[in-house]
């Protein structure tokens, strides 16, 4: 493909790159159907920027040029640069619509991201002889699943008919109540008028963005992060701005920086057990972050972690716990500490602001399942989750320290990790050269898994991997380990550069 | 309150309302704190439409001058016209962020939306002396609320683990080909690959606006109709375009007009079980806005609803049963026909639009409960739905008919009601200026309530109600109407214009 970028010129490159794929594409040198280079791969060719290439590419898509397909990639759009809408044949089928001509941009957006964290994602949790460090949750084989079924069908016996009713939006009271006592035992105070209970913390972000994000805004994100709540602002249209930690935190410096100059609506961070290193941010680093968002006046989105899940000399406590200036909206989530799949949630938040995220959250859907959260209500308050939290913690500790050290046991020189103080990943950088979704498919065949680091940087990223030690049995994380050490060894006998197509098969396995 | 109007010059009207509120706040005669008048009421004062007032008053808010307070009206902000932000004080309740400067547009919109809406909402269920025709929902006394509890329970202990993971956002797929052929039987085919689990039908229209509504686009929605699904498409930025009803359906003539002018991106409608007057779309009108759909190349989003639940000779079959063209998108839900507190619904799409709205999904809300899906799915496998709805229909169609009965006896000459042909509700018509909005005091003060019609109406309808019969025990019915017929003579012998002030009241009711 023949596209030249003047890199001097008055017209911004991803505009420029645009246009030189739509004049290939008038000039039938991509046909129709033709799939398009993935961003990552353009964006070398051309040595520019991915987001650059993804600009141009939503631009492309937008004007009609092109499909994005989710999971698959952009392929030129079967009509591309045809003017105006002929009349259809007579056969039913082609007389459907073009839906293609109309979905919004911020589906086009969305099919992007999607197709953009596809490509980073491997097998799902470990099944017979692949042993996975890829999937974050929680080991359902820990679940207290039959304590909550009979608290279930208690609180269905007790109250079925009025809990299976509409129910206010805000969330079941007892529930708001219960949370505030669990908050207030990190250092977090909150009133139950504070509380908003919401689909997991991914419905959370999502209530956050529709409320604070104008198309166009800025929104400053910790370098790397947790990759679905940047797509959630990237959907509704802000432009995405990265704050790269160090190991004390995001770097307040390159914070203030970006906040005095970029017009930033809100920042968004994991002050503990970071997603996916796992670290947290200083407390010195902590007061520097929250005086810097009262001072400039920009909100900041905590992306909360269970206190009970901390194995630093610290116990996690929430950022929110020291927002003297209420600048902080603390979103909380049950996936982890009890079950993913009831999604179930909250938001702590000034109480204007609740009531703002509450009407976002009528529109969305109303409301939780008033009957979910009374089980999980009943559950907690006989003091199940305590007792589920300390025997989770115990197991997950255990499966913490297997796997720092199995990896200072097998890892070759060069290779460093962060040391977990919480949560249930830790971040792998390779050396060199060496990239991760190379190591990816040599670590497949040899029967391990893990998720490549680049899923959690908006740029870059590419020799680093996140484990998850959450989801492996404590007994197997020795051999994953092990079988990680020698894929890595074949990716060394196999020179990365020898193989550049490889690259392509990545998005199926 | 002075404010003058140009009709012919060039300014818009809304930016001259908003100008002048503009100078009378700098002056100080709208001091910070003030009340500003009802959308409604100051658009009858100046004899504007009652949009361009919303729309003056949300510039208003967007630019500082005032602030919407959810359910409370619009306020003059306290610190309005101060340019810039001043230097926080020592005491840190004072050093918060101003957050009312940081909402987004949408929720701007949202908060407008949503005073709007709780002007017209009346007293929940009926409870003790008051009878109340003003809810909507099924009735939560028929609930098979012991059955489900059943089927609950076996559904944890055979999968719960697996229930309680993260799950595919598609939905859970045994629930998918249950509903494939449920639908059959209403004559909608739809494979499972096209029918994507929501949280209710509210989150249907959610996802559906993310996925094809940009900020500006037109969309049309028959009138009257449903006022969530509306507020919906106006808060991802949408312009409102009404379609009226005539007795055969939404009036395809006018439909022609608005999607040859207006650059529409959808149309929206409740083909079957209409809320809030019960009617269907005759077969001809149908087909003719099926036509329309695809020469126009403009999908249509169904409301669907139970066809278990329809009165008329016909049964109520969906309008995306005759849709040979893929123009359809369906919204059904278990709210009405089971429990409205499960939030479970579905949408049956083209496979291209089903993936984007998933994807649109796993962004809002990553899925929905597997656990809640898969109990369902046990109580219809059961055939426990079906028996359900024999019997829930058997008692909702003696409730209509005891309020078409009741109407016929009661109510004075000139007041004019539809028959409903599906669904929980009808509307009644007052002869003359009766407004809806100045009996419901009256009739409450009588121990009866209804829903004020205005609340379905982008415009008019003020004398409108409806009536819900779901919710009211068949033999309370005469008894509510000879009530409301109490009102309306109470209503005459005190005109309306004598109390002008009263209006204010409505909201806090």
């Amino acid at each position: 493909m023949n596209i030249s970028i003047d890199r001097r010129g008055p017209v911004p490159i991803a505009r420029q790159i645009q246009g030189e794929l739509e004049r290939l594409i008038r000039d039938r040198r991509l046909g129709p159907g033709t799939k398009l280079p993935a961003s990552r791969e353009l964006a070398r060719v051309l040595g520019v920027n991915r987001e650059t290439v993804v600009l141009a590419y939503e631009e492309l898509v937008a004007a009609g040029w092109a499909r994005a397909h989710v999971g698959q990639g952009t392929f030129v759009a079967e009509r591309a640069g045809v003017a105006g809408t002929e009349a259809p044949e007579g056969d039913p089928a082609s007389r459907g619509l073009d839906w293609s001509t109309l979905f919004s941009r911020s589906s086009q957006i969305v099919a992007l991201g999607d197709e953009r964290r596809r490509a980073s994602i491997p097998p799902g949790p470990a099944g017979g002889w692949l042993i996975s460090f890829a999937g974050g949750m929680p080991d359902s084989g820990l679940f207290p699943t039959d304590a909550f079924r009979r608290v279930l069908n208690q609180v269905v016996r007790d109250e079925g008919a009025a809990l299976l009713q509409y129910a206010p939006v805000s969330g079941y009271r007892p529930l708001r109540q219960y949370l505030a006592g669990y908050l207030l035992r990190a250092g977090l105070e909150a009133r139950p008028e504070e509380i908003l209970v919401v689909n997991g913390s991914q419905q959370g972000f999502d209530l956050i963005a529709r409320t604070l994000v104008d198309p166009g805004d800025a929104v400053a994100i910790e370098q790397p992060t947790y990759p679905r709540s940047v797509e959630v602002f990237r959907s509704f249209g802000a432009r995405l701005v990265g704050v790269p930690w160090d190991e004390q935190g995001p770097r307040a410096d390159i914070l203030e920086r970006v906040l005095e100059r970029q017009g930033v609506k809100l920042f968004a961070c994991q002050p503990s057990a970071h997603n996916p290193t796992g670290l947290s941010i200083e407390p010195g680093r902590r007061r520097g972050l929250l005086e810097l968002a009262a001072r400039q006046q920009v909100p900041i989105v905590e992306d909360g972690f269970d206190a009970s899940l901390s194995w630093g000399p610290r116990p996690a406590v929430p950022l929110k716990a020291a927002d003297r200036d209420g600048v902080v909206i603390y979103v909380g989530t049950f996936s982890k500490i009890l079950f993913p799949g009831l999604r179930l949630g909250w938001i702590v938040a000034p109480r204007p602001v609740v009531e703002r995220l509450g009407a976002a959250k009528q529109l969305a859907d109303l409301h939780t399942s008033a009957l979910l959260q009374a089980a999980v209500h009943r559950f907690c308050e006989r003091r199940l989750l305590d007792r589920h939290a300390a025997r989770v913690a115990r197991e997950y500790g255990q499966r913490r320290r297997a796997l720092l050290g199995a990896l200072a046991r097998h890892m070759p020189p060069g290779v460093t990790w962060t040391e977990p103080q919480g949560g249930f990943s830790l971040l792998v950088t390779l050396p060199g050269e060496a990239r991760a979704v190379e190591l990816l498919p040599r670590a497949l065949e040899r029967g391990v898994a893990f998720t490549p680091g680049e899923a959690f940087f908006l740029d870059g990223g590419e020799s680093t991997l996140r484990l998850s030690f959450s989801a492996v049995e404590g007994g197997r994380i020795e051999e994953g380990i092990r079988r990680l050490a020698a894929a890595l060894l074949d990716l060394d006998a196999r020179p990365a550069r020898a193989r550049g197509g490889e690259r392509a098969v990545v998005p199926l396995v």
